[in-house]
């Protein structure tokens, strides 16, 4: 089977042999993968990574321990966890410290032709959902973690900084479920995306509100992002980190501890509120998909997913029709 | 009245005019000044500080609006509120954007014969705490800040990383408020106050625990502190800053996020809480002292306070006893 591989850097497409299915797993057969700059991330370095690559993806179970699964149209979380401890009986599998993670650590990801996963972290997509929205579900639920972290923030004002893939789908998350969004990007045709769907947004100029806001997002992916949020929330607020900046990032602990401000880290969510997102089109994905590229093409996908301005790539496992 | 001055790290003793005590102002004649990390770092260059130092203090009212207080030991809030915003409103004066604070921002402070502060910011002492108790009303406050801004903690397990002043404090607070409290600490001299008090301690060796707390409370004053509490705080934890550091601190965020852990900055707290436990005698602050020297000689006094293995140094208005 086609399977993308990268090391060191390079990503590339090869022949391998197809996955065999241990018990408990689905060997699922790849629709369509998205690349996340976490992706891109691996590919500069980031957790030494070196395998098959890809996190999000929605596919065809083809083979599984539970039959009502063969032949449906699945999103799967990423985490493999034990199953055993703490972490797990508290319902936190995404913590589990035995965890593999697809496509990050020790589990071969989805930009495969085949791919398997514990039939536990299967998610079937409903009806309503296309192929091209259920691709969303993973980086969705990342966006609707904060929610489940600090529910207080429902029906509050927030900022949040960025215009990436993921600064939109918060900002739009967030708007959906009652809160008063004022989006900072850099580009105006991104935040076109937010503000479609209700979201203030605001270019960024020469200055940023200062102890502004009770909620801060930061989903800018640089290291200033951390500096400008916590420069942006008030006195007793929270800033919610959702960047993944590869390497240390200098921050003034001062004004963090005179104001009492609260940083919150954030990653994967679950899937079910993200679903729900989808079936009642309460966000718009579709705009964030920006190229479509066969999976046979992974190595120029992957150099377009880097490229300033876009959005989405997504990999067809088959050529796009 | 002798008051002590700094400016440009030099701390002398001056002889100036008496403060006039402004409307719903309190005149108080110091009895006991306590030299806090922050006298230190103000002294270091911290806030840019020029005047008087000092705000932790015990003292006597001489004048004020209501007779009642006259001639009563008080203490102080640090902060001067505006009393009419919104965190006014909130009880949350702490944060006031235009408050002055003690000795600190641009209100003449504690370290003189007197001092002025508004009425309601008084507390007075009741007649069980000794004056050598009262005075580590302030900090004590800040320490129980802590349980104020994270209740959850209350009856946990929690390490306390530190074994300074603020470290010491802290131990016991959690310890006396049900948590189990494990204290890391570079002086078993030191170590021994908490231990006293029923705190499990341990002087820091080549290794510390991993991801082994739900909460972790940073009060080493260094920057290695908030690295090594991100290192030993459970996924989903808590990280508690108390310390304050001087300048930006590289932090790696990546742990962060990957393990949702929260940092919470902690500054000031209520008085009540910290009357409360030294009227139990619920904590021994007695064994923090470690010198008694008069306001004359401020000088040395900070001197001997920035030494290692100096706890806390007292100043008394007139000669000690």
């Amino acid at each position: 089977m086609i399977s993308v591989h990268l090391d060191s850097g390079v990503v590339d497409v090869r022949d391998v042999a197809r996955p065999r299915r241990p018990e408990g797993f689905a060997l699922i057969r790849l629709l369509i993968g998205g690349i996340c700059n976490t992706d891109l991330e691996l590919q500069r370095g980031y957790y030494g990574f070196s395998g098959t690559p890809g996190h999000e993806f929605v596919g065809e179970v083809v083979e599984a321990d539970s039959a009502h699964l063969i032949g449906k149209r699945v999103v799967g979380e990423i985490n493999l966890a034990c199953g055993k401890c703490v972490w797990c009986a508290r319902g936190l599998g995404r913590h589990c410290p035995q965890r593999t993670v697809l496509g990050i650590v020790q589990h071969p990801g989805a930009f495969s032709e085949f791919l398997t996963l514990p039939e536990r972290n299967l998610h079937v997509v409903p009806e309503g959902i296309p192929l091209e929205a259920a691709v969303f579900v993973e980086p969705l639920a990342a966006a609707c973690e904060i929610l489940d972290q600090v529910p207080a923030l429902r029906g509050s004002k927030v900022a949040v900084l960025g215009d990436g893939k993921l600064g939109l789908l918060i900002a739009q998350v967030l708007q959906a479920n009652g809160c008063k969004v004022l989006q900072f990007g850099k580009h105006a045709e991104k935040l076109r995306i937010s503000a479609a769907r209700g979201v203030t947004t605001e270019v960024i100029g020469a200055t940023l509100p200062v102890s502004s806001f009770p909620y801060v997002v930061d989903a800018t992916g640089s290291p200033e992002g951390l500096r400008s949020a916590v420069k942006m929330v008030e006195p007793r607020g929270t800033v919610i980190l959702k960047s993944t900046v590869h390497g240390e990032v200098p921050i003034d602990t001062a004004p963090v501890i005179v104001n009492e401000i609260t940083l919150v880290g954030s990653r994967c969510g679950r899937f079910e509120p993200a679903l729900d997102l989808l079936q009642r089109r309460a966000v718009d994905v579709a705009s964030l998909v920006s190229e479509r590229m066969p999976l046979t093409q992974a190595t120029a996908a992957f150099a377009a997913a880097a490229r300033s301005g876009i959005l989405k790539v997504l990999l067809y496992a088959q050529e796009a029709g």
